[in-house]
């Protein structure tokens, strides 16, 4: 829980059982919700909870408050918003996670600074968010920001989208883990952190064999930082911004990706646009999405006089 | 010359003679202005010419007036602004050129209806702009919209750029003339249209050609479609603009590009920003940089009380 500061008052977390679909993940939204405010209250006598952002995976209609589909929830058409509010008693708005994410940032994290930042999220997915002198742009129907679908590779890997050529299908954590599983060698570093079982390969385990100089394991993080670096070097291009912030598990590489990431975007992209933008990952960790939906609601709703 | 409601009221052109250098150029520009102004001024009487917008190739620095590079007229940085305002006595504004273009489409043109409005020029190499509640973004150097330089093939030919796999290395004008030169077949209707003679293919030559049904011609007309497809695909996904406008040259393709270019980006979009998105070809083709650079001197400047 955020307060309208952006510094986080309180935490209370529980990990999200898909496989109790959507109805009993809101009753236990809404529950977490209760439980959350009542200790805020509580422990900070004179302070009140004015309302609640949420930043759920897109695509979602921000105006009706709705989750229009959510592949890996499996959600569908959900009114999550009103949901949430009828059962909570306050006010609350959507938004989308990644856009959270950067919204955070731009406000009080790596990019505070900036005039118009972009950010990354990079994960099980590849999400996106575009904040122009503080506020995000959400697109005509509230679906901007997917820099993940941009096709890199015309006729390459297919993607969860459905499209092929992605971004998304050569940088996110499982398209790395794939990458690097694909070519994993018996006897190597990668072989025995993973117990020679190509399937167990997550980006993480990529992560800590190319610190140990396992040679795929290190081709692989090179390679991410070139097709990440052809993506971000396009949103230098396109939107000039000052800033682009590098977010989610895949920042864990550090030095590894960040130094050949930042030489791929200066050769693809044009010199003023390279010599105006920093490239950095976020500071707010796994709170950025929370911080980013409260600053949601707040530029909704506005705060309280 | 453009009147503040976007009007065409007067039109002088001279060609461009690259070989004589920027001062000759320039001496021509202040002397073209003078001459139209005084024909505006003697045909209208009462009316005032109150400034000058200028739309040239980028990379520009907006804010100083100053042409930083253009390759194709070997200028380098070159006040212009300051220039041509001494020369003509008059206040004057500088814009990118595919910039100016789609200002005008959303002033007065196909996009006049559109909060989020994105254009492509195509031409001798492919310029954009990004135009958002009837304001340019030129991003924090004012070399933003430069969508003809975002990756679809991460190893791919070389651009004009310095990267290789750009838009603009495989759906330009001369890149268009060269995928169909690459594959001229002795005998057929593209080679009777040059005289046997590849190097004379135009994109204009492909059009002709892929009208009267050649083979070659067709094929590259509908990759084509595909290429400029992924692009325009890629800003539905990272925009969700409400129209994007197609301009220059490739539009005289008309259907044969139009319908295969829509087909591929409903299928590599999101089908929110599909749904919500016009495709279309712009509607002042030779004027729309000149009202562009009009109103692009009304957005710096202001209009007079």
């Amino acid at each position: 829980m955020s307060a309208t500061d952006g510094r986080v008052v309180a935490e209370c977390t529980r990990p999200t059982d898909v496989a109790r679909g959507a109805q009993a993940i809101v009753a236990e939204l809404i529950q977490l919700s209760r439980d959350c405010i009542a200790r805020v209250e509580s422990e900070n006598p004179g302070d009140e909870v004015i309302g609640i952002g949420i930043g759920v995976p897109g695509p979602l209609d921000i105006r009706r408050g709705v989750v229009l589909l959510t592949p890996n929830l499996g959600w569908n058409d959900l009114p999550l918003r009103d949901l949430v509010s009828e059962g909570v008693g306050l006010p609350t708005v959507l938004d989308n996670d990644a856009n959270c994410a950067i919204l955070s940032e731009s406000w009080v994290g790596a990019a505070r600074d900036a005039r118009f930042a972009i950010g990354f999220t990079i994960g099980t997915g590849i999400g996106g968010g575009i904040v122009f002198e503080g506020r995000l742009h959400h697109g005509i129907s509230d679906c901007a920001g997917e820099i993940g679908h941009v096709t890199i590779e015309m006729d390459g890997r297919p993607c969860g989208c459905g499209n092929h050529g992605c971004l998304e299908a050569y940088a996110s954590g499982p398209a790395i883990a794939r990458r690097a599983a694909e070519r994993m060698k018996p006897g190597s570093i990668l072989a025995s952190l993973v117990d020679s079982d190509s399937s167990r390969i997550t980006a993480e385990t990529v992560y800590r064999a190319a610190r140990q100089n396992d040679e795929v394991a290190l081709d692989t993080v090179h390679e991410t930082a070139r097709y990440l670096g052809a993506g971000v070097a396009g949103m230098l291009n396109i939107f000039n911004p000052d800033c682009v912030v590098i977010m989610g598990g895949v920042t864990g590489a550090g030095r590894e990706l960040f130094e050949p990431l930042q030489r791929e975007v200066a050769e693809r992209a044009f010199r003023p646009a390279v010599e105006a933008c920093r490239i950095i990952p976020g500071s707010l960790s796994g709170m950025a999405g929370v911080i980013g939906a409260a600053r949601a609601y707040l530029d909704h709703v506005g705060a309280p006089r």
